[in-house]
Parts: C-alpha cells; structure tokens; sequence
C-alpha cells in the first residue's frame, strides 16, 4: 500500500483520542453514503467506542438488508460528541436535519469524493478523484488495519458497487475493481446485494416504469427524451417520490437519445427537473445551472418554480439550444 | 501468476504449429461470445497468421462497436484449418452451420466455461468455475505473453462484464474483479463499453419494454410472474426476435416475484419459454427439464411444441409445484 496520507493519519489520531462519535450523511441518502456510514461505524464500535449514526432520512428500502439491526437512526437532542464524522455529503447544509443535533461537538471531520465539496470540516480528505466515499472508507479502515468483517465487506461493496452504476460508469478506476475483488474475498455477499438492491423493485415502483414508459416523448429527432411525473402519477402507482430515483436511466437508454430529463411535481408549481447526457459534448449541469440548480456533466438537476407548461416549454428550449 | 495448467500448454503449442485457423463460436453470439472471440482472433493474428473469425448468425448490434472493421462474418465454403477454436459452445451443434463448413481441418480446441460442455473437441479446456469465457481467453493471452491492445482490452472487458451481468452474479469471483482492473489499465474503454452495451435499446427494443409492462401478468399471490410475447408482438414493436434477450429481467425484478416466465412464439404453436428464478431453493432448470429443455439453476428455458393455452396451463402448473 502507498504512504499513508496526512489527512487519513490526522483522521484516524482524531479518532482513537475521541469516545463519543456520530457518523452522518447526506439528505435522501443513497447506497454509498449508507454503505460508507455503516461500515464506518461498524468499524470503529468494534473498538469499544460509543458511536451514534444518523441521517435525517431513513433507510430506502432496498437498502434495509444492510442494517438488520437498526443502527442508523434519525437524530435525537441532547448528545454531545467528541468527534462528528460527514461522510458523502458534498456540504454542511447536505445533512438537513442533523445540523441542529451535532453542535455540540469538538472536532467535525468531513471524508467526501464529490468535487464540489466546500471543505466544511475541521479535518477534510476530499479525494474527487475516487468514484465513491465508499473507497475512502476502504481505505480508512485498511490504514487502521481494522479487520474487515463480512458486514463491513458488504456495506463497502454496496457503496461502491451503487456510486459507479454496478462498475460501468468511466469513472471507475482500476483500483475500485481491486477494492471490490478483496471485499469478495472478506465475505461480501454478492448473491444479496445483486437480489435486495439490483433485482428488487417494489410493485409501486413498477407502476412508475410502466407509467414512464406510456407517457414519454421524443422530440428533436428522438434527441430528447422527456417525461412527467405528477402528483397524482405517484398516488395512482402507491409510490412515495424517493421511488422515482433512476427511473430516467430507462428513456436515456434509448438508443438515438442523446438528453433526457424527467419533469417531476413536487408540489403545485414546484418542479424537480433530472437531466441526463449521454454525449460527453452536451454539458447537462451547464442547463440544470440556467434553472439555479447544478450537478455533473452526465447527470444534473435543478428545482424550478412555475407552471408547468412554462418550465417545460424553458427547459426543452435550454436543452435544444445544448444539442447544437 | 499460478502454474500453466498443461491444457493451456497444450492449445498454445497447436496453435504455435498452426497458419491457418478459424476462431468460432455459439448460435445467437452473446457478449461473451463475441468478446471472446475477437480477442482471441486479434491476439492470434498479431503473429502472422491466417485467421478467420465465424459465426453462424450475425453481431447484435449493439456489440457492434468491438468489431467495427468487420472480422466476425458467416462462413464459407472451400476452407481448410490447421487449427478451429470454439470457444463459448457447449456442444458442437451449438456451432450452428459453421459445423459445415470446418469439417477439413487439422484439430479442434474447445474453450469453454458451461458445466454442461460436452468436451467436443479434440482439445479442451472446461474451467466451470469462471463465470465466463472471457476469463479462459484473458488467462490463455496472458500465458501466451502477448499483448493486450486496447482493442482486445475492450473486447475482453465486454466479454467478462456481459456474462457476469456487470459484475452483480454470485458466481462473480475475486479474480473476476483483478481481470477487469487489468483490462481497464490496458485501455478497455469504459465510456464506449457502458453507452453501447448498456445504455443503448433501439426504439424497437424499447417498444418490447413497454408491451411488457403493459402485459404481465403476477400469479401465486405475485410470486410468479409471466409474459407473453407473440409474433404480432414483435411486429407491431418492430422488432426481431432475437430483440427480447435480457426483457425477463424486468419482470425477475419485481420484489416479491421468486420465478419469472416469459413465453416466447417462434412459429405458429411452437413457443420458447424462458425461466428465472431468484430464489436458489427453486430450480428452474428442473422445470424446464420437464418440457425437454435445460439451464442453470437460476436462468433456464426450453422449446415446447402445443397450443399456447395448452402450454401456459402446464408451465404454470409446474412454476407452481417448485414454488411449494
């Protein structure tokens, strides 16, 4: 293994000298914040620390096989903590919620890969370079020379396997594969993971497909794939909004699409847009920026107040004007 | 690396003694097919030697980016061999009418990873235990010492990724993982691989999905689920049949579905089923033994010749019977 970095070496000093410690990590959390979180905490309970671990949001569901025993919860008043570990949350105002229940704190660490981290913490290793906070957590741990048990192996696997779209993403590096191939070896269980988070769609979820795939359009030559998903789109498929996550991959994936976005009614006039680029000359976090919102070249968003009718009619205009 | 097992010994001596040799592989080429056998041909050819690449039918379109010069193409007749590789087939018939067309040849090496090999060649090499084929073509260059250009990079990684449903499948192992991270530090282009193998349907394909969606059907309190797709099916979606590989997925995917169906019409009354399960105490390879066909225990299927009311009432019955 290469030298050990200063910020992992201040990280973990900052660590063994702590007691008290609260693991957190970012609003609507996805499997690599979960994975990074658990096995993180996992890791550092094992050395007799008292170690709390929380987000403002639950667990999604496909996600519960990782925690059978309920240790991430939501935040509740009064604790203090010698050591606050953010771990994938891209700033301070990306915990929500927990903001309010870790000022009483000494240290605030924040462990990240996205690149635009605002370096909110005491103590930060910003590694952008890494496609997933599930690496830096490896890497944590490995450093430690914590031992890496089946659970831990299996949260880090998730967080890895989830942040590079199951290892096709070009971002993945030659050392995630190594990652996940020692994470194999340690126990990680490929047969649940593929099952609870790749094969397990709740029917809610499939009405939601099923919806996208009757009311998408194409427009600009089959360039631009779009759809809306309303209010009552969700009351009639029994889904809660956080089910609609990934859901664009599905008219992305049409072959000659180049942008797709999906329109999504948070609340009367209130819009999320989602955009996509499959084509590394067409910036999509250039025209969720127009809309005040942001993201990566591939994969951004922004929430848009207005009618609906108008922000459609913007946002195809912003992404025909992109295409050219 | 580990010793040189004697049959790789052996197939790298026959095919050192060779000029002229065909690389071939199964009916209905598959990524790993393609892969493997590309890579294979492009390495062999690097040493001046007179290789063709054969298949029965024709690349998939989307594997089309691996073989952009055209190496993959349908036999002809009058060629002799020194040397014909198989690699992918499990048995000589499932060469198709390539069997035709290399009966004047000097040995046949057969590469396979398929348990139920049926060690047709006067050479093989059956390692079971990979998940792909890929894996055996990899092992083969890398004993050979020859280089791994980009291009076979590519084909490899696409190979080994497609067969292990992007490295997800329980059989994936350690080593599958170490294979891919060489690949991509060779060149393997991830950016192309992911847009073309994955993000890629053609409108046709897509108009599947949505027939899909709009037409299974759950049973067994939503433990089975099944799909019909006829021939008026395909030609209102505009699509080929061979369009449907991957389409079961969707509906294996629901959460509580333990089997999936789909019955396929190939001619008047002559339907393909496939099956899926995601439950390893249920063996759909035993039901579709019932009806002459075969499989792995999680992915099976078979032909079945009757009327289609006929056949669904059976095939039910006995997705059935494995359910209890």
């Amino acid at each position: 293994m290469k030298k050990t970095p200063k910020a992992i070496e201040k990280i973990l000093a900052a660590i063994a000298g702590s007691k008290t410690l609260c693991v957190t990590g970012h609003i609507r959390p996805d499997g690599d914040c979960i994975g990074s979180q658990l096995a993180l905490a996992l890791a550092i309970r094992e050395h007799g620390k008292d170690v709390v671990c929380w987000n403002q949001d639950p667990v999604p569901d496909k996600l519960r096989f990782l925690d059978r025993t309920g240790i991430l919860c939501t935040p509740e008043k009064g604790r203090s903590f010698d050591c606050v570990i953010a771990i994938d949350a891209a700033s301070y105002e990306r915990l929500g919620t927990v903001c309010e229940f870790i000022q009483d704190r000494k240290l605030l660490i924040n462990i990240d890969h996205h690149t635009s981290n605002t370096r909110f913490g005491d103590l930060n290793w910003i590694s952008s370079r890494q496609p997933s906070s599930g690496e830096l957590a490896f890497r944590l741990i490995k450093e430690a020379r914590w031992p890496i048990t089946p659970k831990i192996a299996n949260c880090l696997f998730t967080a890895i396997s989830t942040d590079t779209g199951s290892f096709q993403y070009p971002t993945t590096l030659p050392s995630t594969y190594h990652t996940a191939a020692e994470l194999v070896h340690h126990g990680a269980d490929l047969s649940t993971v593929c099952r609870e988070v790749y094969q397990s769609h709740p029917l809610s979820r499939v009405r939601l497909q099923q919806h996208l795939y009757n009311h998408f359009k194409l427009t600009q030559s089959n360039r631009i794939a779009y759809c809306w998903l309303r209010m009552r789109d969700y009351n009639r498929a029994g889904a809660h909004p956080n089910e609609s996550e990934g859901l664009i991959d599905y008219i992305r994936d049409i072959e000659p699409v180049v942008v797709a976005c999906i329109f999504e009614e948070v609340a009367p006039n209130q819009i999320r847009i989602s955009l996509r680029s499959k084509d590394h000359s067409v910036n999509v976090s250039d025209i969720a920026l127009q809309f005040g919102g942001g993201g990566h070249k591939a994969a951004a968003g922004a929430r848009i107040e207005g009618s609906p009718n108008e922000i459609q009619r913007k946002v195809l205009k912003a992404i025909r004007a992109a295409l050219k």
